[in-house]
């Protein structure tokens, strides 16, 4: 551990939602402090930091001095402006690196380099024009759904195709952002795999977990999945060949689809996930010190899981049944401080530990 | 929970070291902001706070403005001056209240009220001089310890005597400060009892933990304790008696010794403990979630413990250990970013799970 950020030091954080907030917590238990870097007024994590800059990613003066205050800078979010990585990165280490978000950041180079690591996806086409779209679509067939390359999250920027004729419209949807075209995976389940990988190259995966979404918004993730041991072995296997293909330090999210025959990557996330969250109750290090520590160079915590934990999220007016969850034994309820209850709003979640 | 404080209010709290910080931290988990008032500089507790007061105790227009800025008030160690908390309490309510303050801010106080209440102590008198030292002495025979009646921690304040020759210089040792001498007690084992009083009354106690001393500094507290069933149901209900009898609101630590035949109570700490800090590792709502639930008038958490645990604290140099620690597997590791390494002083704590 001789490289080992000294403790005292301070993290730079890329955004203040909730997941900077459990990471600005992660930290202080090892010691260190976080500031960060957030555009909008009173983000959930600046209750938690030493420190919060609010300005745009454009600003490129706030955001040397963010680079200059911090020893090392990580990211709750991948979609990051390249000019402002470009700048960040001049001035300090930042961890995962630009790889990492150069293959998560663009549906069509994902893709393309799960492909290449011999990792199976959904088929998928790119999508500039009308012409290519209905080229697509005669290859991969329908329903399908046409996605933005870049920039979506929760279900946005994104419009499912049920038939040939609804291309035009579909296109029209997305305002002429170049786009992919993906076909459906007939699959029994979602798996996902938290992974991470240490500055020294070590890597540990948690237990893989069961999700559900509901309106292409995650609802739960359970642990343990309903998959067998080859399934288990195969998942972390695979989200270990995508952390050293990376050369990835730090903690990833991995969504897999299982089908009767094979597991398929939907998706990589550069950053601690939602469906890691069940981690703060079932595991002694969670994903958020995991990432922490992967970053700051210390040893790879313990993943081992010492419980069954189903977490759920608590969106929008779900956060109202919290005085109920709060009475009920085994529930670990984690509330984001947001102070606005919006339709689709992450608000917090609960783990219960059964 | 009618009364409960909504999310985004704002928890004041007395004090910023490692208890504030952990305080802190688990304030965020239920979407709360803290403010710390702390007279000593770049406190602990600093690093995940929303708002820091960096002022003395005695300055009546910094803590009115604390007062202003907070929704409720707690603390995090007892030793707060009467003049600040008259003030404080004038403005916002203090959680717990005065009365448990007053009884554990004086050990003669302290005394005289677990006797009250039925509960046995170590043998006590008062001391202010050196004829009442004589006197004490006499009755409660050597050896003995002559204790500050305030503002004693980690075994400061306090005076072993082994023989009446030694009165003398025990009492110049303390400075003419109002004292008390206490017996020592026969017992087998230190364990403590972390419970919890909720705004409603309800009471919730974490399953006893047993301690082990180094040089007046908690070293260890293990779960489960090596005591009996009865000893264990016994230990709780005396605690509650405690919560209930102060109208008590928060987590309280309450230590005691488990002698042949009795179980004695050394001292009651209205606050949440070194002693209970395996429950982070152990319960689905740990100590500091406890007191926050308790205080902003949530229902209180599941106490039930799901797992054995070791909580070792790491004391001065103890923090050099942290890389190999951390390379264990099952031990969870919490430092309190603590620039200074001093003899004595508690640097972090690591939990670990068996």
């Amino acid at each position: 551990m001789s490289d080992v950020l000294p403790q005292g030091s301070v993290i730079g954080i890329l955004g203040g939602g909730q997941l900077g907030r459990m990471l600005s917590v992660a930290a202080s238990r090892l010691g260190y402090k976080t500031h960060i870097y957030e555009p909008g007024a009173n983000p959930p994590a600046a209750d938690v930091a030493h420190a919060v800059t609010t300005a745009p990613y454009e600003d490129a003066a706030a955001l040397r001095a963010f680079a200059g205050a911090v020893d090392v800078i990580t990211y709750e979010f991948e979609n990051i402006p390249t000019s402002a990585l470009d700048l960040l990165e001049s001035l300090k280490p930042i961890r995962p690196n630009r790889r990492a978000l150069a293959a998560s950041q663009d549906r069509l180079v994902e893709k393309a380099f799960l492909n290449d690591l011999g990792l199976a996806t959904a088929p998928f086409a790119a999508v500039d024009d009308l012409e290519d779209l209905r080229e697509a679509l005669a290859e991969i067939g329908t329903p399908a759904i046409l996605k933005t390359r870049r920039f979506g999250y929760d279900g946005k920027g994104q419009v499912l195709i049920e038939s040939t004729d609804q291309a035009e419209a579909a296109l029209a949807e997305l305002n002429g952002a170049p786009a992919i075209l993906e076909g459906f995976v007939d699959f029994f389940k979602e798996i996902s795999v938290i992974g991470a990988r240490g500055l020294d190259g070590s890597i540990s995966c948690y237990d893989p977990g069961q999700n559900k979404h509901e309106g292409g918004i995650l609802r739960t993730t359970t642990v343990p999945a309903a998959i067998t041991d080859m399934q288990r072995t195969d998942a972390v296997l695979l989200a270990a060949k995508i952390l050293t293909k990376l050369d990835y330090v730090g903690v990833m999210g991995v969504e897999l689809f299982v089908t009767r025959d094979q597991l398929i990557v939907n998706e990589i996330a550069p950053r601690v996930h939602n469906t890691g969250h069940w981690t703060q109750a079932g595991c002694t290090v969670d994903q958020f010190e995991q990432h922490i520590r992967a970053i700051t160079g210390w040893t790879l915590g313990d993943g081992a899981r010492y419980a069954d934990v189903e977490m759920t999220n608590l969106i929008g007016e779900d956060v109202e049944r919290v005085p109920q969850l709060a009475r009920e034994s085994r529930n670990q309820i984690h509330l984001y401080g947001k102070a606005e209850v919006k339709p689709g709003r992450k608000m917090g979640h609960v783990n219960h530990v059964f």
